[in-house]
């Protein structure tokens, strides 16, 4: 992802996700803060929790106020996962800032039958929204199949992330997995 | 804590932790896994959740089959918590091991207002129960007050953790954290 | 540090830095991989050296075959140093790779009195050259004071420098640090 | 290890080693600060060097002053190195204590071709001795293998070594590794 790249993607998408490797890619924030489109900012994986403010800061100070912070799990010495999802985060960055903060339980994780547990965890513990794989049939997937779920899981996932989300007093909305 | 130090503590508790600092200390795990007791295990501060498994295994080869494993947070580089809360581990061991795994959010933080959101969260990613730390005055503790409920908050914490159990099928017995 | 970055720095530096937070700037490698300047590629903070190496595939991939590779430190939990000097990179690099690597020790101590020592311990370990940070008075730097040395702490550092270096069979040319 | 193992030790050996998993058993160091003999005090995998120091302490409480402390590598997400081998704790040590530093390159790289580089790198940061693991048929060993010298190894090893001492203004002593 470079600029170019990014405005290609402003043309098409709803939303910018900046990835993990580019959170400080400083040239790269300021393009998107000057873009009409919510920013997804993923956490570096040895990124501390202020590291991910100042780069929300970047965008900020260039004008556009809609950054979303993400947790995806940082770089860890066990390889029983992929990463080490960081869920004290959630309630970290609620302290601090008034940017909503999501969770991605694929990165997280990076085994398909961890997704639901932690998920429901991450909305437990506050999570404002989660970003998780889908793919009809993961294992033909191109990339991260290991941690996609498919379309019968991702049903029966958002069926726990309710009840949990009912249980801290939030709702989810419509078929997506935002948590309002 | 040492071997005769094991025997005491049998005598008058109904349980032994063993603590992340000795959760390696073999001579440690051998000699409580011939008291009959039930032993706490704790997960190092750099141990794989295999350490961890292999550790238990010291007691159980002794005869000792009343293991109970603990997460209870990891060394990190980001010093906005005391340790990283590793909350993957639950499903991990619950996949790997017949053992229960509680969570302690009390160390996993180290900060009072962050252990009823990561409290909530364990118990959602299926811990069999938590330990948390509750002192009468928090701030006189002569340990650990800073990760310290009071009565009145480890009261509103049940009550949020009871909720959370009943959404994930789980139900939270009499006063104590065990989660059934 | 942008792609424009890239064009302008080249026509007036004899050598393009790309800083650890760039190391999996992927647009930006081959931008660089395109310019015919030698190319600094430093490591990561949490990058495995195989993530190293495979970032700088990305500039030998668009012709410019001219990467020096540079530890500069891990992210760790230990403050008594600013990051986690990680000399076993430079026997691993020679190992793997035919490309030559340098260290940081300005960096990869973040402490001016420990420059001197972990200087002489990456030329013994084999390190191609080393870059260091120097300033007239750093007591007055506009950054990274705190690990510059001044014109004659740097002096004795070469001398000393001279010496590991025979002792490795390596010479060291000119006055600059490169270690032939 | 345990305080029976301990005095059993000091019976025979010259010299009791504290392990890395053993660092923070208090109940050990304190046993070991009545008996007379040095102690080798391994860092932990995961321990600070304020840790490392702080556990020297009870050794030195107890009335037994010879401890020397040991850098053997810390646990890291690069599988490239069995740990990560923190040469910075020698002139971190000798700038905040009075006890000496020895490194293990043989567990600080858990590989044969790395021992001699980093031994010397060791020296060069100024430890005042090494500790590698030497056996006359590294690939028949029954622990450690893979990170053992054979004699002709370690002859050269040492060869290296001896020029590396004298450039930093050390003497190598006998056919120890110890460095004066």
């Amino acid at each position: 992802m470079d600029d170019e790249g990014a405005h290609l993607v402003a043309e098409v998408a709803d939303c910018i996700q900046i990835g993990a490797r580019n959170m400080q890619n400083y040239s790269l924030l300021k393009t998107v803060g000057k873009i009409n489109k919510p920013v997804l900012l993923k956490r570096g994986m040895a990124a501390t929790i202020q590291d991910l403010l100042l780069s929300a800061e970047y965008v900020l100070a260039e004008g556009n106020p809609n950054v979303i912070l993400c947790e995806r799990g940082l770089r860890s010495f066990d390889s029983t996962s992929r990463n080490l999802f960081d869920l004290t985060a959630i309630p970290v960055v609620h302290q601090l800032s008034h940017l909503p903060i999501v969770a991605d339980p694929s990165h997280g994780t990076g085994r398909r039958d961890k997704v639901t547990p932690m998920g429901r965890a991450a909305v437990a513990a506050g999570a404002d929204g989660i970003i998780v794989e889908v793919h009809p049939h993961p294992d033909r997937a191109l990339s991260d199949g290991a941690q996609s779920l498919n379309a019968e899981q991702f049903g029966e996932m958002m069926r726990q992330l309710r009840r949990v989300a009912e249980a801290v007093d939030r709702q989810i909305a419509g078929a997506g997995a935002g948590v309002a």
